[in-house]
C-alpha cells in the first residue's frame, strides 16, 4: 500500500501532513490530512477522525478549525479525509449542484448506477483508510474516536452507531441527524441507494437508533443561528430518539452561532477533550 | 465615514466581522477584518493589529491563525487589514509577480509614479484605519499593539519603531527586518521610493534602529526551516542592531517550523499574551 506525501509541516510541535493514495474502494486517488501530535514520538497515540461537510475537502478542517493546538496538548492524532471520490470518470451531480456527488459522498456505499462504482465512502472511511493509517502512522487503532460537521456529522454518527466496537467516542457539529426526512438527505439517499426507503435506514442516525443501534453517549453542538437548522438538521429528532433508547445525548444549542468553521473552532477543544476522556482513560 | 459590513459571525463568544470602506489614502475601497472579543460588551478593549505578508488579504490571518480563541480569553480586539490597495486603476507588478504591487504594499507611502497615487499603506494603517476603528468599534485606541508576518512583520516593526507612542507592544513572525539588504525589499523599495537609498531607511527596521528609533522590547518568532530565512529574512541583523542600542529583542528560533500559518498558529497565543501583558497592565 503506497502512500504519497504531498506536504508535511511542523505545527504545535507535531506534524501536519497531506497525503494521497490509490483507493481500492473508490477506484480513484484519495487525499487526506493527518496531524501527528508530538506525543507520537514516544509511541502510538489515539486517533480522532473528523469528517467534513458538503463542498469540503480534507483541507477545510485542517486549515480552519484550529484543532491542532488541543490535539497536541492532549496527544491525539487527527485524520481528516476528503468527502467524496474525485477525478476523471467520477460522476458528479448532473446539475452541478453542491449537495450531491463531488464533495458530497454522504459517507455511504452507493448501490445505484452510476454512483456505485466509486461512491464507497463508508467502506473507505471505516475499513480502507484505517488500514492506511495503521500501516503508515504511529496510531493506536484500538483507540479511535470520530467527529464531523453537517454531512460529516451524519457520517460520524452513523459510522459510530454501526461500529461501536471500532469507535470509543463520537461527537458532531451541526449534524444531519435524519437524512431520510430532510431535503439534502432525501436527494442523496434516493440517488445513491435508490427509492426503497428501507435501505436508507442504514445511513440515518435517528433510524439506526430506532432500529436498536446505540452508543453509550454522544456530544452534539448546534448553533441556533445556523441557517440550515430547521430545514436540514433538526437535532431534536436525535435527542428524542436517544431519549427513547436511553442513550445519553448532550445536545448543546449554542446561541448566535452559525454553520461555519468559526462555530467549529469555538468548540473543537471541548470535542477533543470529550474524545480524550474516552480514549485516554 | 461610512462602513459596509460584509459579514459578521459569532466566534468564541465574540464577533468575527469583515468590513469595507472607501479609503481616502488609497483612493480605493479597502477591506479589513475585526474580531471583537466578548469583553467589549462591557466597554472598550485594547486593539492588536496583525499585518499579513505577501499575497495575503485580510482573510489569511483571520481564517488560518486560530487567534480568536486567545483574543477572546484575553479580551483583545484583532484588526487584520488588507496588504495593498486593489481594484480598477490600481497598478500592479508589470510582470504580475507576487512580490510587488497587489498584495505587496510593504506598509509604506510610495513616492514614485505610478505607485504614489494609491500605495499609501503606511498612512492608511497608522492614521486612516485607526480612525475607522475608533469610530465604529468598541476599541480603546489608547491601548494598541501591533504584530505581523513576513512583509507584515516588517510593517509591524517599522510602524512601531516610528510610532512608539501609538503602539505599546510589538511582535513579529518571520519578519523582513532589513528590506534594504534583501531581494524582496530592494525590489519594492526601489520601485515605491526610487533609487535614492537614503529614503529607504525610513522603512527598514534595522536602519531605523541604527538611526536612533526604538521601542523598549520586541518578540520575534522565526522558524529555522523557513525557506526564506537566509535570503530574505536574516533576523540576526535585527538582533545585532537591537543589541547595539540596548533594545530587548527576544528572537526565538523555532526548530523545524516553516513560513506558513501552521507556524503562526503554533505561537500566536504567546504573541497575544505578550501584547496583553503590555496593554492590560
Amino acid at each position: 500500500m503506497s502512500l504519497e506525501t504531498i506536504s508535511e509541516q511542523v505545527c504545535f510541535g507535531g506534524r501536519q501532513g497531506f497525503y494521497r493514495h490509490a483507493s481500492a474502494e473508490t477506484k480513484t486517488p484519495m487525499r487526506f490530512a493527518v496531524f501527528t501530535p508530538p506525543q507520537a514520538a514516544k509511541g502510538p497515540v489515539p486517533v480522532v477522525w473528523f469528517l467534513a461537510g458538503l463542498t469540503c475537502t480534507e483541507e477545510n478542517f485542517t486549515v480552519k478549525a484550529g484543532a491542532q493546538r488541543a490535539a497536541a496538548e492532549l496527544g491525539l492524532m487527527l485524520v481528516a479525509p476528503d468527502t467524496s471520490p474525485r477525478g476523471e470518470g467520477v460522476p458528479g451531480d448532473p446539475d452541478n449542484a453542491y449537495d450531491f456527488g463531488l464533495g458530497a459522498g454522504f459517507y455511504l456505499d452507493a448501490t445505484q448506477s452510476p454512483w456505485a462504482a466509486n461512491y464507497r465512502m463508508y467502506s473507505y472511511i471505516t475499513l480502507e483508510l484505517p488500514g492506511v493509517i495503521a500501516a503508515h502512522f504511529p496510531a493506536d487503532m484500538q483507540r479511535q474516536g470520530i467527529s464531523g460537521h453537517s454531512m460529516g456529522g451524519h457520517g460520524a454518527l452513523t459510522i459510530a452507531l454501526k461500529n461501536p466496537q471500532q469507535y470509543s467516542s463520537v461527537t458532531a457539529f451541526a449534524p444531519i441527524v435524519a437524512p431520510s426526512q430532510v431535503p439534502w438527505g432525501q436527494k442523496a439517499l434516493g440517488r445513491y441507494l435508490g427509492e426503497d426507503r428501507a435501505a436508507w435506514r442504514a445511513y440515518d442516525s435517528v433510524a439506526l437508533i430506532e432500529d436498536g443501534r446505540g452508543v453509550p453517549k454522544m456530544l452534539i453542538d448546534q448553533g441556533d443561528a445556523d441557517k440550515f437548522l430547521k430545514d436540514q438538521l433538526q437535532p431534536e429528532r436525535l435527542a428524542t430518539a436517544c431519549k427513547a433508547k436511553g442513550i445519553e445525548c448532550q445536545l448543546r444549542m449554542q446561541p448566535g452561532y452559525d454553520h461555519s468553521y468559526y462555530f467549529i473552532a469555538s468548540f473543537i477543544d471541548d470535542h477533543l477533550r470529550w474524545h480524550a476522556a474516552a480514549l485516554l482513560a
